[in-house]
């Protein structure tokens, strides 16, 4: 099932903080409108970690562990599931030291207090 | 949303029949019961893969490459949206080396003629 117009360009709203404030500005308290307070995240090559304050503190260090420069995101596929929206993505990171990381993704979206937000999220490197 | 049972048991059902046919016999044709024609997956290392047929040539050669011995897989978190099933699981992977793998997944399941299968399928290492 296709996703609305305004649910698609809420997901987008959400996906630029992510880019802009935790990706750029190492802002982790604007997780707190990017992800459920339940959600859960899977990196790779680490344990799975539920809870919004534990997914802070992944992402406190994940960031600045990476040197990322830039974080952009396009939504591949997006399928509305009842009142949630399960997406297929793609991540491109840039790094400080010029490096390039192409990560693909599958983010299970809620909404929260009216804000769509990501409930599980899970990803991969492409290479 | 919780799963109804019954769903809960039909999703058992495919799970066993990928690691009884897929894993231990290397039947790739069973993979018509496990994943949605249009299935996408998306494997660590690799770009996604989509449609059936692919995944059935990736899965053939995946599993060479692995020499496993067994697969097991298990239900972490089951979420009901809409008339789907967004589930979080952990695989365990035994080769014929005698090496344990451990694996994280989530899986976008739908129902097509009838059977639960899985349209959305990443997964990452937990090492």
């Amino acid at each position: 099932m296709p996703v609305p117009d305004a649910v698609a360009a809420a997901m987008r709203r959400t996906n630029e903080l992510f880019t802009a404030e935790v990706a750029l500005k190492r802002n982790v308290q604007a997780l707190d409108q990017v992800y459920t307070s339940s959600a859960t995240i899977l990196p790779p090559g680490a344990p799975m970690i539920e809870g919004r304050e534990q997914i802070k503190a992944f992402w406190g260090q994940a960031m600045t562990g990476m040197d990322v420069k830039t974080v952009s995101l396009a939504t591949v596929r997006a399928d509305a599931a009842g009142d949630t929206v399960v997406e297929i993505g793609r991540a491109e990171i840039v790094t400080n030291a010029g490096q390039t990381v192409g990560v693909k993704y599958v983010v299970h979206w809620k909404q929260e207090d009216g804000v769509w937000k990501w409930h599980t999220d899970i990803w991969n490197p492409n290479q």
